[in-house]
């Protein structure tokens, strides 16, 4: 007989889709803002809440017991830091690749076909038809060949691009060729369009430069799905409001993006709020991922998507 | 040795992108606007000018000897009726696929995942997250299964959708089913995104009609991209203005859009103004074409989409 372990779940709602637990687990919901109705030191799992301010997570310290955390998140940036020292980390790794790669092709679409004008035309009934270059015959630089990098070019491949992937270390495999993401640079003047979905670490951060920005061309589109701090985001600012380059971004840095940062006035930056992962998509994939999870922790079994060991 | 014949281009830089001509073709620019500065009589073959207004096509009656008319189009509606008396008519099927089928994705992706909303939002620098439905998931009827349909097809197959596809007979492909457009009545009640590519002819026009439209779902999006009279656009309007549709369109009944159409101040309405086609992909994708026509003319053979014979 497994050992007896309380699962701590954010909402009512995902505990009562999960359905029944097995035998050994019990449940408490704790949304890490407010005190749960048990106590705090009988939790050994906590599960995380989907998008809640960081301070909160902090409070995963509160449950001195705690031994693993699985976010609702692919990212676990800083996670480690608040936690690691106790916890073992599991993410939400594939739960939200459909999601985050069907944003960053409506990103890519929408920026380089004028969407934005097209909305802003719209408030004031203008009918303002006029070429744009439209997505066919690009070529694009996906930075970032894991889960969801794997879905975006799975994606973006029926579109008549030509596609340049870039990953941790240059090799072959079944798709074709993947550069050294240290071989932007020599590429860049190429990169038409440049998708970012690498985790951020030590190796990512600002990843995309003023250097870098430099070398791509004039109106290349970067569309950023991973996280802000992977691009310098004064040097991007800088290129976006000279006009020269656009950008397309669903994550910035810092979030929430100031009421009063210059991106927000650029007609050549689309920003979506974060909302990458946060679908009708994520829910039923969220569960049965728990589910899984929950049946791998009642027998003692580390479960999927183990990213750090406490 | 063929006939020689006299071919009029709408621009000099289109003429200029062709190159040499067969031997016995002999070009002349005219835009139908103004009068070309050889004589009308000469013409035997007249190229269409891209995006003009139709009261300016209906000039090609003034040369007299046309006999071949090309259009820079894929869709053709009114043309038989404007010349087809005299002159064999071929389109530029194939020349749009791509940029249509990237804007049907574009539209769709946008408008389920709110980009009209965030584009708002970032007007008043307004972060503002929230979940919107998404593409995973969802079932899209697709109502045309010719050669931007079946780009539509291609490209939204690894989105994680339910596809159906209606055609003008009920049948089988390699793809798998196609049901027949009759059928879309029994089916529209699973349709959460609806697709329009089919051409504009007597069985198609009003095919959206508010008794198709009362049997979508409720938050149903209409992504429109055949033609405008495609739908009967008042009662999209009672639908859309109620909120219980969404509508994402490229193409209108009529174009322009009159600005004080009620649809322009639609939150959940998104319009392009018919750019769908028009891409840097069309200007190289349609010299091809035209290259491929010049010599089958040249030898006296009928060009590629002849969809109409005098």
């Amino acid at each position: 007989m497994s050992t007896e372990r309380t699962v701590s779940f954010p909402t009512a709602e995902l505990l009562e889709a999960v359905g029944e637990l097995p035998e050994n687990l019990k449940p408490v919901i704790w949304d890490l803002e407010t005190d749960p109705n048990s106590s705090l030191d009988d939790i050994d799992i906590a599960i995380f809440p989907y998008m809640a301010d960081p301070k909160f997570l902090a409070n995963v310290r509160k449950a001195k017991n705690v031994k693993i955390v699985q976010t609702q998140t692919t990212g676990y940036d800083g996670m480690i830091d608040m936690i690691g020292d106790r916890a073992d980390i599991c993410t939400a790794a594939g739960v939200h690749a459909a999601a985050t790669a069907e944003i960053a092709l409506g990103l890519t679409i929408a920026s380089l076909r004028g969407f934005p004008t097209s909305v802003r035309d719209q408030q004031t009934g203008r009918w303002n038809p006029q070429q744009w270059p439209g997505l066919a015959d690009r070529t694009v630089g996906v930075v970032g060949v894991g889960g969801i990098g794997g879905e975006i070019r799975k994606r973006l491949e029926p579109f008549e691009v030509n596609l340049l992937r870039f990953g941790s270390k240059a090799r072959h495999d079944e798709h074709g060729q993947v550069f050294d993401t240290d071989q932007l640079p020599e590429l860049a003047a190429q990169i038409e369009v440049l998708i970012l979905i690498v985790p951020l670490n030590d190796s990512t951060h600002h990843l995309v430069d003023a250097r870098l920005l430099a070398q791509l061309p004039d109106g290349a589109t970067i569309v950023n799905v991973a996280r802000g701090p992977v691009v310098d985001t004064d040097a991007l600012v800088t290129e976006v409001v000279s006009g020269r380059l656009n950008v397309a971004s669903d994550v910035f840095d810092p979030e929430p993006l100031p009421s009063d940062h210059p991106l927000w006035q650029c007609p050549n930056a689309l920003i979506t709020p974060h909302n990458g992962g946060n679908t009708s998509a994520f829910f039923p994939r969220m569960v049965k991922l728990l589910k899984r999870q929950l049946l791998a922790w009642s027998k003692d079994q580390e479960g999927e998507n183990l990213v750090h060991r406490a």
